[in-house]
């Protein structure tokens, strides 16, 4: 039973918002794996890919990633953000399972690189193919079998976008996937070193993305797509565990 | 016929990102008439409010308002979001009509008081009833009727919080309104003066109101509110025409 292997946690936390894409805003406890199966260049979250920090992941049992996701909520069934890393890498199956008997909803975003059945089971999938700024390369027949293993779930794509050639690009993809509701979302130029959350962030500058962001999308009339800044970057930094 | 009455438009721009409550981020064109039965202590549009201001607001047809958005889009259909002063003591209901049968999409954000039957052809209602701190009082048998007149449209309450008190209002509202997703959204201490909407916001001021926000929601396991900043704001402070 694949499911009922240990998954590897980097951490858990919250209550606090979501704070970016399709569900900013809601009230969500983050389960974050640990490991990656890529090494985007502007990484925000190192200490949940980068190996060298893998003493610090967890194995935990379903049953005890959903105790402490109780904890932490205080028993109130509430949204769980499944975060990584990439935690399509995880056995997390169980978890969805456990925790939807419990009234809790479950959001999953991935890179879409890696397909698991158990994609049907979630309330939402957040697709995020990477763009040509984080030096990967999409495998797209891998995402297209992640959209085939996400039907059932609500689906949305994010793309987050740091020069003209990732917006480029993100046109293009859009235009493959019209039936994605698609999130936009400027990229932090100053994301934390592993280990150092009180790192300044470039708030006025990633202000000015999101400002230059909507200017483009204004101009091409690409009004389907949404954008949406980082919310807890502007509110928390860098810090982790809101 | 009502519907063919001018409408008193105090201002049409975009398009902009909606910058704030259920809409976050969607591509707009707002609308907003001139005119309001409130009087809001804290109003962040009180060119829009104040009858001093009346000449200002230049009497439109509905024809002549579709124009001017479908101007100010490319003729790419979009969202148009109806916003005022209170955009329900106008008669909008022929601009919906026109807009929808070009492919535009309406909302309209409005505090409850007056309703008005074309609510139900709105594709998203925006009830926004004003707590304590505004100073005014809310009139729950309009506020019902507006409910009653906006079936068949998505419909969303959203309460503006400045302090302690509107915070166990929005508690109190929000239980006698279950059935209405709800939004909560940290009131601006610092509106512009109108005519000087060159005047300073406290960014850091609403950051920490809206870290105050998400502490109380969670604190009180509040789960079901979606607590969200207002976007515009923090992109381009008190600068009207974005």
């Amino acid at each position: 039973m694949t499911d009922a292997a240990p998954i590897r946690v980097s951490e858990i936390f919250g209550p606090t918002i979501q704070g970016e894409g399709a569900l900013i805003g809601v009230s969500t406890v983050f389960v974050r794996t640990g490991g990656c199966d890529y090494r985007c260049s502007w990484c925000d979250s190192l200490h949940a890919v980068d190996s060298a920090f893998r003493e610090t992941w967890a194995p935990m049992t379903p049953g005890a990633i959903m105790a402490e996701v109780e904890k932490l909520s205080g028993g109130r069934p509430l949204l769980v953000s499944l975060s990584g890393g990439n935690p399509a890498t995880q056995p997390l199956g169980e978890v969805i399972r456990l925790g939807h008997a419990r009234g809790y909803g479950f959001a999953l975003e991935t890179q879409g690189s890696v397909a698991k059945d158990w994609f049907s089971e979630l309330d939402m999938l957040v697709l995020s193919p990477k763009p040509p700024s984080s030096g990967m390369e999409v495998d797209w027949t891998a995402f297209d079998a992640c959209i085939a293993a996400g039907q059932g779930a609500d689906m949305v794509m994010k793309i987050v976008i740091f020069d003209e050639t990732d917006y480029d690009w993100a046109r293009k993809v859009a235009g493959r996937y019209p039936q994605l509701p698609l999130f936009l979302q400027p990229g932090n130029h100053t994301p934390p070193p592993p280990g150092d959350d009180a790192a300044r962030v470039d708030q006025d500058g990633l202000d000015a993305r999101m400002r230059w962001l909507v200017d483009h999308v204004t101009r091409d009339g690409w009004f389907e797509a949404r954008v949406l800044p980082q919310l807890h970057v502007a509110l928390w930094g860098n810090k982790r565990g809101v």
